[in-house]
């Protein structure tokens, strides 16, 4: 299982087993979406599968996920979204009620983000070989002129900024499957990034180094990703990383860092630090980017750490995800 | 189970739920792929997920399938395949030498394509949950110039081309999961058509009314989608429509007809007929195009039907494929 979870055990199947086989030339950093050119035009494109469980949660469904999901790795990778295909695995006697909810969720996610959803695919498979359904959603989309998305560009200074706070899909993911005896008023955080991004391009596109969404593996995984690949230093505050209660109580009870926790809906970026005010000022005139903040800055060593200094004036070391103390989260 | 078989439940799952909820303003015409067009460049993209039981069979494997079927959809909607995502989700448990073999399976037939697979995503689902693997591939492509596939221009009096025997995919499946008492030296005819589909359209382009790649439901679907959408009547010559022996046999054993069951390396093209025979010495000229042939001829009447003349002097109606009677065939 912890080869699905996006924390270390994925990276190394992904870097032992897909990449020498299928994409030799890759460079050493894999980004959310590969860019293509055809015919003179840069485009990306991203592919996910979702096998979330359960299928809806507060907040949210697969279907959602889904669209959601894919238009916010294009948009992280500096582009667009302009089309969407699907594929659905379905499972032998699944309700039609439940799959006419799911592409009505997709069709109303996509509504909102503004894209179409242009083809698809569908098997079924017998009862048993599935878990009800299981979503795959490709995006590709235009880059946006001015955006330039690369770890290799980070410098020692520039600032790390989180879109709102962190946690709330994976805990709310846990708190629909009941196993946590816990209830709280929590939804998830899936919605579509673009039109943050899209601020944030108008306000400081030259400021912009790198931004991803971290979904599985959480802010820790995504910043560790960056420490390797730009091989300089993350320091974090703590005390900046807005976490609602919620979800500080649930991973307290759990012995999780929120750190860790997926998220649906946020993004972090690493601004130059003089793009940092027209950045801020960018996010939180946008609806939906008020919460988004500053959670720390990219510093010369230790090389490839990911450092929080805590609220209690100590420091430590946190790495990606390791295992997978929440499966099926996406 | 018959609403994965890409048959008349497929179609009816597809025409009213999918198409009316995700994309109320498509056309009428459903076709192997979506064209886009973005800043300028007409791009045509297709996905596809897969669900082949068993992994492994005689002539090929799901990581081929997966990348020759979404390279055939593009070829078929007449655009050169230019990169490839794909998404897996994996059984947990899952022996890594198995899903080794499918990564190097894509691999190689993605070299042979000349495509490259650029992006990816991976999800473990538990132990019976999936089986063993599902693999969803996106390609997308851009339109080769000249050519326009188009149910609507189809014209009575135009030749049905196929590519070659058919039958062999669906047959060979069959007889890996043991369930008929019969062997027979039979391979899938798993492959990417491109090459044949570039070589018609150098000698042909203007000819070229309407492509498919025949796979689940068969020749028989694909024409009487064909039917429907340009609402003319198909002509095939049963006579003229290569089976091997095996496939011929196999189906008489089990009441089932070759012209339902599922290809994987075979396209139909519609051509006007003063490009007949360009277009037959062009596949005949190209390798595995030896076996193509005309099979049949665009009427007028009986309007949005398929009628095959049989080899004793008759004719009979016949349909697309209702109900399943081969799941999980790719």
């Amino acid at each position: 299982m912890a080869h699905g979870a996006g924390g270390k055990a994925s990276r190394r199947l992904v870097e032992g087993l897909f990449v020498p086989l299928l994409s030799p030339a890759t460079p050493q950093s894999l980004a959310d979406a590969a860019q293509v050119h055809i015919n003179g035009t840069d485009m990306a494109i991203t592919t996910d599968v979702f096998v979330v469980k359960p299928l809806q949660f507060a907040g949210g469904s697969i279907g959602e996920l889904a669209v959601n999901g894919t238009m916010n790795d294009l948009a992280v990778s500096g582009a667009r979204g302009q089309a969407i295909v699907t594929t659905f695995v379905l499972e032998e006697g699944l309700p039609t009620s439940i799959l006419e909810a799911e592409v009505r969720a997709m069709a109303e996610a996509a509504q909102r983000a503004g894209v179409p959803i242009v083809g698809g695919d569908t098997k079924v498979v017998e009862h048993g070989k599935a878990d009800k359904m299981y979503i795959s959603t490709t995006g590709i989309g235009q880059l946006l002129s001015g955006v330039h998305v690369d770890p290799a560009s980070v410098r020692p200074g520039d600032k790390i900024i989180l879109s709102g706070p962190i946690g709330d899909h994976g805990i709310t993911i846990l708190l629909a499957r009941g196993e946590l005896d816990f209830e709280a008023d929590l939804n998830s955080d899936t919605r579509c990034v673009f039109p943050l991004v899209e601020a944030l391009a108008s306000a400081a596109a030259p400021g912009i180094r790198w931004m991803r969404d971290p979904t599985r593996g959480g802010v820790a995984t995504s910043l560790n990703e960056l420490a390797r690949d730009c091989g300089l230093s993350i320091a974090l505050d703590e005390e900046l990383i807005p976490t609602r209660d919620a979800v500080r109580g649930a991973c307290e009870l759990l012995g999780l860092d929120p750190l860790h926790i997926a998220n649906e809906g946020q993004f972090l970026a690493v601004v130059s630090p003089e793009y940092e005010q027209a950045a801020l000022n960018a996010l939180a005139s946008t609806p939906g980017g008020e919460e988004a903040r500053i959670i720390g800055a990219v510093r010369e060593k230790p090389a490839g750490c990911v450092l929080v200094n805590t609220r209690y004036g100590g420091s430590r070391i946190i790495d990606m995800l390791v295992g997978d103390p929440l499966p099926r989260i996406c």
